[in-house]
């Protein structure tokens, strides 16, 4: 650092004549070189997925999240750090799931999870006779009759064909948020949903499911694709078969968490607020290194690149860890909220939550007047991989901001391995690269800087 | 396929209405389709990866690796599957290589591997002093007053913060395949060098080292990245310590392998050729996945995809799996030596080395006015991620075809995992996604069919 501010020094003659976009390109470069050269976001995430992984919304492991995060903050050395309480569901597992095929070939184990928020089998767990669907017109066609007393088991793959795999996710969710509703209505005993992902793989990969009002709240599991796979054969040979699951899970009353957020103060609009966020809980299968403890790394690296190239934004810049977005955004909603109360200015928010993969375009919802300003801003962007604007940005946490007017972006990473680790024991620190990782956060922070300077 | 066929059946009026545009833009996309759902490339991976790991030029398995990849592509029903002997180096490794520092602190083991053609060490190994350099000018300054009896440790890292680590691997690599040969004018006895990769990790990255016509060849290792921190934070506690490493490789008389060949043959324009290709030898510490089995398999994938859509290309379509190109080029010298004498017309070459990564461009070396008339395919591409369409393109094995005029191009993937594989025990079957595969040979299949159709 002491380097570069003596090189900056050296330079300031040279940096004085420069014309503005020549001034903020060599400030957006030494934000990426800072970004690629130094491991400290890095070894937060180690330390985040390592000391505390399968941190789960109103689970301990959530809570200490929350004060390893605001301890990281607290160590850059910002203008504030400070907790956003929230009330927030608790959920807990239990023990790990068990399940069984048990067909003519013999009883075969396979892997499954507890879908969240689903309730738990008791303590023998529950066997029943199964039905395959692809969806709900199939399982609706079947009805009662079809249904009633079984296990129903959705088996409609992600379509490997679409290029992209979030419209395959979201062609295919249906099944695993609204599975157990629709089953139950006809008698169903209890789901199984195939894991959402195009890998064919071992892992299962979970996910909250929403019961409805008035409806019996039956027991769902994930299972990995290779187990759907095998159930789904040994259905066509035995249709027959009985499927016996074990879960242990159950809701618990709210707890207290919070969202954590750190600050720089603007130096001329301080009641002008930029968020940079992510989402601090995640499921516990894994570690929640993709996601999204990686989303909210990287937003703390933004306000850390900032204070390291003694970046003064004219603007209040906010590093904002959400608690609760895989269950019920209660985090998401409490920032909202908490903003309106508070008749704060938000002037834009960005949000990292589809993994750290190496970033390739840059999303912004907003008018498409105000897109057309940000599409020049592409030649700061094209050395490091980043080739397209594109409106569509944002996120789940930040979403609520909508209602101010605020610009909501994100910086859109490849897409293609995300699914690998999403939900999954897969989602492992060892699976982030650290290049990966930096080209995501420094893009961030070029972003904010850009938007603040260029008053966009 | 029957469905696929079927659907094209149908839709065959539909198909003549359409404009040649549409026409291609339904078949490139049929292809992306037919890749994207088919894992018959990823299986094909796996079995070159599981049986027949750690192919060097010249061994066994790179033996067992020619016999394999042929009866790939017999099995694919091509017009033609042939073998083009080639004599390649034998340089074998030996027993695994061992090494430790003796310093002050004691005596620590560290993870070195031979360079390969690097001379061995003899039974009992070699034990110096340690010369740190970043470069050749600092070897050049200490010249054989600080060099003669030691062991010059080259540890000049690749740049972090040079955003494509392919220029930074150009411009750290010249340690690696020159710095032995440098050493050993100024009487070192050996060489230790830092792995040519970013990331810090514990396995030692090989490749290639080059000894001069008449200065003594001295043994040679890659460290690991954490090796050679540890090494350089020791010889800053101890300049005296001592380093010793013991290797067993060794060059043997040549051997005849072979390029591996498949062919469809051109309905139109048979004389006319367009090579795909990739390198069948690969270095021993992994399985050699990404550098390059999977170059392999992709082009045979391009192969398969013709025919499995039924495709008839006008040109002459060859699959060439080319030996020897981590050593000597042997098999890229022969084929095209072949080509010259037999008057071949090589009308297009695309070459994929650089990791089965997810693909962001397309580059291809010819004239400035052909590369306009590549241009507008991009439109085709862009749907599956490929934003760009630039200058400069081909690889080491299709270089020499330069000769003939032919444009050589690739399909670019991302590169910043790649050096995290290279030449490292890391480069398995495991770390290689099989969307990333897939679309990889899918862009290829496209570009080879778009080039043939539109006469480019």
């Amino acid at each position: 650092m002491k380097k570069l501010l003596a090189i900056l020094f050296l330079l300031f003659p040279v940096w004085n004549s420069l014309s503005g976009q020549e001034k903020e390109k060599s400030m957006t470069d030494a934000l990426f070189r800072e970004a690629l050269t130094d491991r400290t976001a890095y070894e937060n995430l180690r330390t985040l997925c390592k000391s505390a992984p399968g941190r789960v919304t109103g689970s301990e492991a959530a809570a200490r999240a929350v004060l390893l995060t605001r301890r990281m903050m607290e160590e850059m050395g910002l203008d504030s750090v400070y907790l956003q309480p929230v009330s927030v569901p608790r959920w807990v597992r239990g023990k790990k799931e068990e399940a069984c095929i048990r067909s003519s070939s013999g009883e075969q184990k396979v892997s499954v999870t507890a879908l969240g928020m689903s309730v738990g089998t008791g303590a023998g767990g529950i066997t029943a006779g199964v039905v395959e669907v692809a969806g709900f017109s199939q399982l609706d066609s079947l009805g009662s009759k079809g249904v009633a007393g079984k296990i129903v088991f959705f088996n409609r793959p992600m379509d490997p064909a679409l290029p992209n795999p979030f419209t395959a996710y979201g062609q295919a969710g249906d099944q695993r948020t609204q599975g157990p509703a629709r089953a139950a209505v006809y008698g169903a005993v209890g789901v199984v949903v195939r894991s959402l992902t195009t890998a064919l793989d071992n892992f299962p990969h979970t996910g909250v499911t929403r019961y409805a009002e008035g409806v019996p709240q039956i027991p769902a599991v994930a299972i990995s694709t290779l187990g759907a796979g095998l159930l789904s054969r040994r259905l066509r040979e035995d249709p027959g078969l009985s499927f016996w699951f074990r879960t242990d899970c159950m809701t618990h009353p709210e707890v207290i968490s919070a969202n954590v957020i750190g600050e720089i103060r603007g130096s001329h609009h301080p009641e002008q607020i930029i968020t940079v966020g992510g989402h601090l809980d995640a499921w516990d299968p894994g570690e929640g290194a993709h996601d999204d403890g990686a989303g909210c790394i990287q937003s703390m690296e933004v306000l850390r690149l900032f204070r390291k190239l003694g970046i003064r934004p004219k603007r209040t810049l906010r590093a904002v860890m959400f608690m609760d977005e895989e269950i019920a955004q209660r985090g998401a909603a409490e920032y909202a909220r908490q903003a309106g109360e508070k008749q704060e200015q938000h002037y834009f928010a960005l949000e990292s939550d589809r993994g750290a993969l190496v970033p390739v375009a840059i999303g912004v919802s907003t008018t498409p007047e105000k897109l057309e300003k940000f599409k020049p801003l592409l030649a700061f962007f094209e050395p490091y991989g980043i080739t397209r604007i594109t409106a569509g940005g944002g996120g789940v946490d930040i979403a609520p901001l909508r209602r101010f007017g605020t610009p909501l972006a994100s910086v859109i990473p490849d897409p293609q391995r995300y699914f690998d680790y999403h939900h999954s024991a897969n989602d492992t620190f060892e699976q982030v690269n650290i290049r990966e990782l930096q080209l995501g956060s420094a893009a961030m922070a070029a972003l904010v800087y850009l938007v603040d300077r260029y008053d966009l």
